[in-house]
């Protein structure tokens, strides 16, 4: 990219709030360089100029791209090979939903290279007011995702994308902080140092140029983009009213897989998961559910595990018969078909099997149980 | 009843093992005396004959109906009034399951009426070793259900079981427990005082004469009759082998409703709730959610309720003039226009919804938050 063309897109990104499809589209079609010149000099189209007229004035490309310099910075656009091409176009065909628009360009520091980590990764989002179980628990996902090769991507918030992030970091994974503001505006504050991690080591990237605030509309409007570059969706709690609400509502639109971590009914940090799960969003106990859904072809969650019974082979007379022995003491074949309610000839085999199977032991033609077990279900 | 039919019912029930459909069929053909008085002699068909072969000789008639007499108990056959018609119409077309089949008569103690009591029932079961969160849930949702004149059927079990049916005790509802042996024989026997109250004031139920003792396959067996009398089976807490997910297996091919109660994902006694939730079951999280899956017409759930917020009433642009401006201090409408990213005519209608809600004050040409509010998502 040249410094022309950086500076023009630097410049585009400032002048209207994103997403901006008119805008986009204007650039597509005439190149960064051009639009820029139009916008500036005010020859643009209504559509175009209504959305810039309040920043067309203000130009802070070259300090943008310095600050974007000082943190190692680039920026990415559709002509680059790391714009997410597979990912983003999940937004076509989305209608009815006024954001749902591809970014124009994205203010991007960290050595992931964003198409590869949308390849294979997966959000782990949530409330702010986490419980320790809802950390406990995305932190668990998040270091099962970073042992697996996945990446992490949430929104650098407190609470569940906080936990999440930071046990990506822990166990040496690829996480990715989508802002909903500058990349240099830490946000939360406190969570500066965790942000810095993240640049160093995974990826930070934004719409908003540097130096911008996140606000409470950017906030939904960066969630589209946690949810786009995500094959699934995690919601590990979320209050009756979280944002994590709305990423999962993009997900879905989005078509990507929406989950919820099931928590306690006695946790209000858990009545936001339990609603999405009404809804049909997926049950995620374990971080294979999650693998499974973003992971490539033939990737299956194992299983969950059952402890065996030296039962489960049997059939159902054999476990008739086998019921029909007493406890302590023994009994004839005519006693055990009483117990059983079998004929006495049906009873002979079962106990011939389950002789073989170490279960229950003959002596002078009465039987008995090899050893005490638990008898019920 | 006359007291020779209540004994060849009593004989009938005790010769096979229940569900025993063919000699059900034979009493319903030629009545309980003749039948009786066929299988005693051994004059029944083949297929009848196998089933009772073992035990036809055994006739205790007398001492269970004296037994049933202490207890103040009574026989309930399908000649009956209180026989649950509609409710055991569910056997007709269950295919595939060798134990489907109705009762052919039922041993029953408590002053509850069977019939009326499962028309507005719910199962509300549980694996043995259950978490304080299983029991506490439990015991919560049997008692919404008491206040709210639904009966919890249960299988009188410790955990889960035994939490939801002391519960509905002390809330002065309705409980019945149907055992898998005699409804004399308290099983567990440290559930004696508890099964007594349970007959004093509710229904204990067994498909068992009295003296049986539950065996594995009768548990399998009764559960059947828990998910079949109960309008939705509600599992509350269930390992990943839990006799529960039996009893939902019944409700499901019943075509009852299968509810599960969500937990931690970190609690082994939840891992059985969240394969059925993965199964598709219901999630349960209040009682009103089971309330309307068994109540008559109309009685639909409340939504849960969300926490209200004075900016929800305010429309999208509005919000973003409001999110312009800053946490201290105030702007002008030209900043407040740039901060939004709107033209500065689109910036003053908004204003002025902001100021009539209270929300914002303008003072000298310039614009303030009313008070600081929480301003992210």
């Amino acid at each position: 990219m040249t410094d022309e063309v950086a500076r023009a897109w630097a410049y585009l990104s400032r002048v209207a709030e994103p997403p901006c499809p008119e805008l986009r589209a204007l650039a597509r079609r005439v190149g960064p360089v051009e639009a820029a010149d139009r916008v500036r000099s005010g020859a643009v189209e209504d559509t175009v100029g209504r959305v810039v007229e309040a920043r067309r004035h203000i130009d802070c490309a070259a300090e943008d791209l310095e600050a974007l310099d000082r943190m190692g910075g680039r920026l990415i656009t559709a002509e680059d090979a790391e714009w997410p091409l597979l990912a983003f176009n999940a937004f076509r065909g989305v209608d009815g939903r006024p954001q749902a628009h591809e970014p124009m360009v994205l203010w991007a520091a960290g050595p992931a290279y964003l198409d590869e980590v949308s390849d294979r990764a997966a959000a782990i989002v949530g409330t702010r007011a986490a419980t320790s179980y809802g950390e406990f628990v995305a932190a668990d996902l998040a270091t099962g995702m970073a042992v697996r090769d996945a990446a992490v991507v949430s929104g650098g918030a407190f609470g569940i994308d906080g936990a999440a992030h930071r046990a990506a970091l822990a166990a040496d994974g690829t996480t990715v902080a989508v802002l909903a503001g500058g990349i240099d505006v830490p946000y939360p504050s406190a969570h500066a140092a965790m942000l810095r991690r993240i640049r160093e080591r995974g990826l930070v990237v934004s719409e908003y140029p540097p130096g911008e605030r996140p606000a409470r509309h950017r906030f939904l409007t960066r969630n589209r983009l946690v949810a786009a570059l995500s094959g699934a969706t995690v919601v590990v709690e979320a209050g009756a009213r979280s944002g994590a609400a709305n990423t999962a509502a993009w997900a879905r639109a989005l078509g990507r897989s929406v989950c919820a971590v099931p928590g306690p009914v006695t946790s209000s940090a858990s009545v936001g998961t339990h609603a999405l799960l009404r809804d049909g969003a997926r049950v995620v106990t374990r971080v294979e559910d999650i693998v499974e859904l973003i992971g490539h072809m033939g990737e299956l969650a194992p299983d969950e595990q059952r402890p065996e019974s030296e039962l489960d082979g049997l059939g159902d007379t054999d476990k008739r018969v086998y019921d029909a022995l007493p406890g302590r003491g023994s009994r004839t074949v005519d006693e055990i078909a009483v117990a059983a309610g079998l004929p006495p000839t049906q009873v002979l085999g079962p106990l011939a099997v389950l002789e073989l199977s170490g279960l229950v032991l003959r002596k002078e033609g009465r039987w008995k149980l090899a050893r005490r077990t638990s008898r019920t279900t």
